[in-house]
């Protein structure tokens, strides 16, 4: 027995997708877009279109941006001598909130994961390399998730950098294991980024 | 400081209006809907305009439907001497869950509500009267909810079918008074149908 119309129960699927959206909440959210306002609607439409057309990597570091480069690269003020390598641009959002970290980011775009196809080919590794060749710098921090995946893109990045003259560090523990570093609060983050280990280049 | 990019952070208040989604779900949507693949994001939003387009009141008792008349109103098997009287939609497939009620529905859109402004004809009690005068209706259930608004909307429609020759019920208590009909489970909502109670029009 059908309960809704047919476009109703499309719309509750296709919600349904959307992350911590259950088939309870769908069906809220359904009727919640139904009853929209044609005014209020249009604007939540044009709005996400408008998010999917303008928003898109920053050509230097991959973190979100609506222009050429992100404000964070076009920020003269920013040192130019270190680069914090992340996973995702929601990473660069939690760092910068701690509003202690006045260096460059480069956003990978995910991490080594042999098991789901995704090798140092899949993310932005290479674009990494290429930025240690042609900018100045002189520290990474690799701020990758405290999991198998972010060990393992650690490891690959530490290694292919072996013979370049470069401070590695990774950010301390102090985030608990297994957590992903966009939910850690300000306070361990800090934390974390001032008691980042440096990688004793003799012991690999 | 600005975190996120203007498109971004437009998304992210546009996505925080939905029902039950707070700042930090919102932030997670508006990530989860900036990477999605540009087919599922056009299969997305067109599921939305379509349903916006497509689905609207049935002309007869404003459920929803895609056509002129919705299925229960079309279906010749459903009992047409009985219209369940509901404030919402979502009360409608609160109730066809349970599969209990073969009689036709009439939907309010809404209950009296003086201190909203909601007045008698904000909602669709016209056209349950027009209705009544028009179809061979033996019984009006009214599944309104156990709420000072539900009460008052009751009081409203018995006091003015006080002259019509008609068996006026309430669904009985069994939904937990201050609890809307559309969360109660199935079992309750049956219960509360079978103990329905009739209005003694000498009482009133």
């Amino acid at each position: 027995m059908a309960y809704y119309t047919p476009g109703y129960q499309r719309a509750i699927e296709e919600l349904s997708k959307l992350p911590g959206v259950g088939p309870k909440s769908a069906e809220k959210l359904a009727d919640y877009i139904l009853h929209l306002k044609p005014d209020y609607f249009d604007q939540f439409m044009d709005v996400l279109e408008s998010m999917r057309k303008n928003v898109h990597p920053c050509k230097k570091c991959f973190h979100l941006t609506e222009g050429s480069l992100c404000t964070i690269c076009a920020d003269p003020s920013r040192d130019s001598h270190t680069i914090c390598v992340v996973e995702k641009e929601k990473d660069v959002l939690a760092i910068e909130k701690t509003g202690s970290y006045k260096g460059l980011y480069h956003v990978l775009e995910g991490s080594i994961n042999p098991l789901h196809g995704m090798g140092p080919e899949k993310v932005r590794i290479k674009e990494l390399f290429d930025r240690i060749q042609q900018e100045p710098i002189q520290e990474i921090i690799l701020a990758l998730n405290f999991s198998q995946t972010g060990d393992l893109t650690c490891m690959y990045i530490i290694h292919q950098l072996k013979q370049v003259p470069l401070k590695i560090t990774r950010l301390a523990s102090g985030i608990p294991t297994g957590t992903d570093i966009e939910f850690a609060d300000s306070k361990t983050l800090q934390a974390a980024f001032k008691g980042r280990e440096k990688y004793e280049m003799e012991e690999l």
